[in-house]
């Protein structure tokens, strides 16, 4: 009955391997049976891995390496690692019988032609594209449970997808949905690089990757929306470590009332304990979510109903990673959603 | 020929009338002979106004009072007060024969009937309104010569405009301008406030003002878009103490090349010294203007011409403020448009 | 056997008191009864207090009236008020054989000759003062099991205390004890001042209240220094929203060795859960305890021995104020030290 | 008369390098013939190096070649280079006949064997070390006018000498000396290093470098105090990007009072138009010097006068670097201390 299911994180010691640690070891069904970097380097302490890991025990942090992965009998394994590595290492995982939930972009994107554009290299497994579950939690319930293979979605998308996707029926054809999306550098992972430095970042903001961001086909596909749709996404950088907030502005076909919306968001969202509706005209802040798994929604009517602003926040690590990846964990081993995240 | 330009200031311990003060002390083409708070309280040195005023001597700072600062003979007045005290005082030193640059709001809507609705008050001296000249300093330059009374821009409308103004005629209609500017919380004045409290705000990012920010009506107006014309602007509060940056967009009518848009802005803004344009694809960082009076502009073509993303980046206390101001005082004296400001 | 505690909270909204909300909440040994305001206002949702209690149900948060308070009946009332109204509530609740755990400064001190001076108000309740346990939990414990009323500890002097009272015995008599202190904004409490807006702190730093702190003397007292003993407390502004890290200068009366030292904190703190020491030579950061209960300690030896640089880095909402305050309820219900702490 | 001295930079591109670029192309007694960067990499324009230089002309920056410099015939040549960088070029300029600023640490301390244990490598110029200046402006005056070759002082070093060095005469003796300095992150220069990144640094504070910091003996020396006198320095690591705050403790061996003080502080820098002394019982913020050249000088007496807490403020940046290198140019060309300064 309280069997705990054995799992196992690839990638432990970035920003979202650590959060991941850190909620698995709490949670009553898992049982944590290793925890490896991907980087290479000596063993650390499994409580070193996070501030609230502080006296707990656990697997030490070990180098990756797949025979001794599989020594330690994981029924899941996580891959928090660099695309490229997941991409290497998931297919081996699945030919020896583990299900997979990868944080990395590997799976992502359905067509394997579209991997060298967008992430650099060519795709070593493309047969498993097809078969890998596109793990937006809210939207994917049916395929979790038998799924092998879980792409777990990118901490823009999730901000993106989570408050478009119910609106998409109600927008106008030819007119641009406009996405201005702000990160916390968490987001870029752990990095020793001059442009992530304090003295570079403290006091400035800045767009990037404008019409070149990896995360951009990722929505597209999951929106249903081709790549020639007029559809602009702009990253922006924020001198705060954690959090997302995307700002988002639809068009829609005939004037919509805010009661309207509000039915279609709860239409869409009831029942789903991580996505929290705010009422109409009100908008939720960074820092409502900063720390939480949850996506926080809200709108604004705009030309007479014509024209919504819609802000969504996640904290990126979470929601945007590790506890996501944890909402998808339960779907696929038949536990409660809020299991281990509350 | 090297006579001094005789100038007063009111409103000076603001962010924005320090930082006015710290130009005009070095301005060498003025004199300042009065600088006054509009808050009241005591007497203050005028070193005391700003980091950068140290060791310099200047007019003690004391409380407004209208007699008092006329008895100093000022030619100029710069108010820094807050919309409704501006809209007071004008007149008054008007009708006393001194030219008048107003920082605050209360003189950049044409309509007396637009205050009641977005600066809360009923407009004291509506025929004013009409002879106010709106202080965009590139595009305004012929009418500031003889002007009495100069509306120098709100920070968020020149982040706005001058981008925007030059794309105009080359925007399809029917489609939503879409602005998204983010602001350093000096934009919001010296405030006891718990939401600006250092707790509140640290690592914190939140959008305000959906429809409801008074800069709105002055972007529409100076764009010459009415009030029913698909324009959307969020203001976004930063955690960080100057700048800001506008992420715009904008559907053409036609497909637009980088080198027509080049030209474009060429066009408007070749010779004027404050405005800068990137190279196309390229954007702006908050940083490379914070501190500096110019104003940044890149853009990124999108949709094979059919969007584009444009970036503008201020100083809101600078070009968004005290500089813009001093850049409206040359054109009113007849000295060279960066006479103070380099 | 698993009975719950009825414990109710005064002060709720301000950071501490949100703290120990969030902490109770979750408390497998508590139930909140009453959840109040000390400032007056109207009713608000449990859930509203923090981040963390999404989704919670418990106890709305209403205005202070002491008979309502008394009308759910609590054993237990934490107190995190501002200091006077804790020094009128508690004679009141204790007399309605509440039992009382005082967040704030009314009962730190055990002469009310001190109150005027330290505090700006003579002290309504001297004889409260000799009663009143103050709860510095590693130091108290024997005290707190049968303690009607204790004093939880200041945030600054629970990050000297801590560190410093181990080694009192090997100091050298008559040269200074120096602690420098820096704490996170939040210590100050949730402030609509100019002060503490953004705009003022962010990249700023500064030492305050040299000689006229009010933990000054509560520090001396704990450490049985006598108000001419020369020890120097200053306090310095962070522009952190949360911890306290205290840089802490001794001088031995005879060389000492980093083994002596470590055993000296061991006979000290082994057992105990909530502070940590780091290896000898090493010093802990402000970012190891941020968001923890833990007290770490770090110290460097000096001089062949004659002088140590001791670091000791809490979060001040917690040991330095909320968890240090469930660890004296804790005590007081012979509850295990850790629970709803970890 | 109004001849300028020709001035060429190494070391132009890091944080230092940059503001003494935007201070000397200002200066009205410099042509700046030569701006090197001491890392390779290609040729960039002058105006790149700072916000502050947009529109101004000047050399190109290229990579440092000895020749190429010489080429350009400087009479002066300042080093912001690496420490063992300056050590090899600067005994090369001199035998070309330039004279020299060093910025770096190369030439600080007066003993060679001092280097392999503080700076880790050999010194290749011993014999330079006696000729060398120790550049503390308000203390070097007379020995600048001839010097060759200018040891510009650290940055703690400035601010913990500053304010301790008029005091030393009426210090206890065996009583340790004690100073908790804390730097903005621009001390450390431009990093590529995951412990200077904004993820690792924002919400952090700590202490570092406890009796190891290669500042602690430049101060013992410029002092006078040999390295068993119980002298503590301890440097910590501010979430800011400039300025330094040192909070210094002293024993005074008979009570002193404020006026005393006072007197003290004004007998070594009334005068001096960089060191500005605060009003007895007040201390300086960071953010008073921060961006300016100046040092600010508080104390407050404890102890019925037996103990003092000074603390001085500087910009790490400018009077910890480039605005002092500039003063010592000055004294070395007869030009006013505050020409190019103000």
């Amino acid at each position: 009955m309280n069997v705990r299911t054995r799992v196992s994180i690839v990638g432990a010691t970035g920003y979202s391997g650590a959060e991941l640690c850190a909620i698995l070891a709490r949670h009553p069904r898992v049982e944590l049976v290793g925890v490896h970097s991907s980087s290479g380097g000596g063993s650390s302490p499994f409580a070193s891995l996070h501030p609230s890991l502080a006296g707990r025990s656990g697997p030490a942090v070990t180098p990756f390496v797949l025979a001794s992965l599989l020594a330690s009998r994981p029924e899941f394994v996580f891959l928090a690692t660099p695309n490229e590595a997941a991409a290497e290492i998931a297919p081996k995982l699945l030919a020896s019988g583990c299900r997979v939930i990868d944080l990395s972009g590997a799976f992502r994107l359905p067509h394997a032609e579209a991997y060298p554009k967008w992430y650099g290299f060519t795709h070593p497994a493309p047969e498993l594209l097809k078969e890998a579950v596109y793990g937006l939690s809210e939207w994917a319930d049916g395929a979790l449970a038998g799924a092998r293979l879980v792409a777990n979605p990118g901490c823009y998308p999730t901000s993106v997808i989570l408050p478009l996707r119910p609106l998409m029926p109600l927008l106008a054809e030819g007119h641009a949905i406009v996405c201005d999306s702000a990160s916390g550098v968490s987001g870029a992972g752990k990095k020793s690089d001059l442009a992530f430095s304090f003295g570079e970042l403290s006091g400035n903001f800045k767009a990037y990757g404008v019409g070149s961001h990896r995360h951009e086909p990722e929505m597209r596909n999951a929106l249903g929306l081709n790549e020639r749709a007029p559809f602009v996404f702009v990253a922006h950088l924020l001198p705060v470590v954690r959090g997302i907030l995307s700002t988002i502005h639809v068009t829609f076909d005939r004037p919509v009332s805010a009661e309207e919306l509000t039915r279609t968001y709860r239409r869409a969202y009831d029942g789903k304990p991580f996505v929290r509706l705010h009422p109409a005209g009100t908008l939720p802040d960074l820092k409502d979510v900063v720390g939480t798994p949850f996506a926080d929604i809200g709108f604004s009517l705009l030309g007479e109903g014509r024209q919504a602003v819609v802000v969504c926040c996640i904290d990126n690590l979470l929601k945007g990673a590790a506890s996501q990846a944890v909402q998808n964990l339960n779907r696929m081993i038949a536990a409660g959603e809020t299991e281990g995240l509350s």
